[in-house]
């Protein structure tokens, strides 16, 4: 395993963006770096999900990753399979991407093996002294990002917190789903949308029973998959600071 | 109408404490006034409904107050049918109260317009421009809170932001309970307990679907009907606070 960082880090509002490589068992895992500028010691670190046909860089993980790097808070992503930069000539228009992780998801059970791996060696990376060192880490993947986050918070004893939703027991994947929720042990926040047409907000329920952690908790908006409001953008970047321990930065103005 | 103010004002850490009769159709509605220290021309309200088997000042509904008042906000709470000191020697151990008030909720439907009339006459004495004055209006009634509250937020148009919860669409006011949330138009945060042995959770998704306005939110938690987390006490006054307008003063450390 490597990390190599790919061109230079550009720093704007306080926060410095660096684009990474991981080379894992003959995979490339592409991925970017947020760093707060007031580093600490352990500065905390939390892994971002992005979303099916989105990538690591789509609009709300970049604005995630700021929000939690103005906070003191680390972020990285990495591309999702078939997404981004795991693409010959980088992210398409969303739809080539979708309708192929469609198919590994049905036909594929190994690609959230691989993706589990893929995340434990970029945190193994990143949690390097030189890099951030082992600070508090949390999870942060809606929709997608639960689909093959969920499997990472159940493997990974290093994440302390996570944020999780837009999903449901259902799917190719259903049966590891329940499986892995049991093995949940940390805080949670678990979100649905109200009138979500991809996962009906029943089968929504059905998963958040099954998380085996006390310390949970579902909130739940109006409006379709992507309405996710603003107002749950902020209480879900805020739940992970709180848990993480980052009592004394304050969010920017935005 | 008429409100009188019974027995002498107490303050303690920035908080005064102020009970206070109210003549109506030949009701005696006994209430409890929480004002904070610092006080503006338009200092906003939160009425705070108790639940069945308690009363005006229980436990919780004091620490609600009292988190209020330390935000520049008053509170009021009264007694419900049958509760506190609507009851000759004043409140019972529960048990007696809430056979009484199940009683009333089957066989009176008349018991929910006089809540709402004895309501409305409270806003409209303690908005007098002697006591507190017409500022924004917030309502936070949990359980009973909500089966005497939610008639209260549908009939007043002067209440732009409630919590609700721990109820669902079930009981003898079902139908009304179901035509009143339709006519809910102002910002809402709705409470329900995952396990609620009382009211199942599934009744309470009914009745959150019901509410007819866009900005509300369901904040779902683990545990009993009477397991509601500290942290959601906590969220749901931050929500009315922010609500109602309240953005400089800062809740003191508990």
């Amino acid at each position: 395993m490597s990390l190599e960082w790919i061109g230079d880090a550009e720093t704007a509002r306080g926060v410095t963006e660096r684009r990474f490589d991981i080379e894992r068992a003959g995979r490339t895992v592409p991925g970017v770096l947020w760093e707060p500028e007031a580093r600490t010691p352990e500065t905390p670190l939390v892994l971002l999900g992005h979303g099916g046909s989105g990538h690591k860089r789509q609009d709300y993980v970049l604005a995630v990753a700021r929000r939690f790097a103005r906070r003191g808070i680390a972020a990285a992503a990495i591309d999702g399979p078939v997404h981004g930069d795991r693409r010959a000539g980088g992210p398409s228009d969303g739809t080539a991407e979708m309708v192929e992780f469609s198919r590994m998801w049905r036909d594929d059970p190994a690609m959230t093996d691989q993706m589990v791996a893929d995340w434990r060696a970029v945190l193994d990376a990143l949690q390097a002294p030189d890099v951030l060192g082992a600070g508090p880490v949390g999870w942060w993947g809606l929709s997608m990002g639960t689909i093959l986050g969920l499997p990472v918070v159940a493997a990974e004893p290093r994440i302390s917190a996570a944020v999780l939703g837009l999903m449901g027991l259902t799917g190719p994947s259903k049966d590891r789903l329940r499986t892995d929720a049991a093995l949940v042990t940390c805080a949670l926040l678990f979100l649905v949308q109200w009138d979500d047409e991809l996962f009906a907000r029943d089968r929504a329920f059905d998963l958040f029973t099954e998380f085996g952690t006390t310390d949970k908790r579902l909130h739940a908006n109006p409006g379709s998959h992507v309405q996710v409001p603003a107002e749950e953008f902020r209480a879900s970047v805020a739940f992970l600071a709180k848990h993480l321990s980052v009592g004394t930065a304050r969010e920017g103005q935005r």
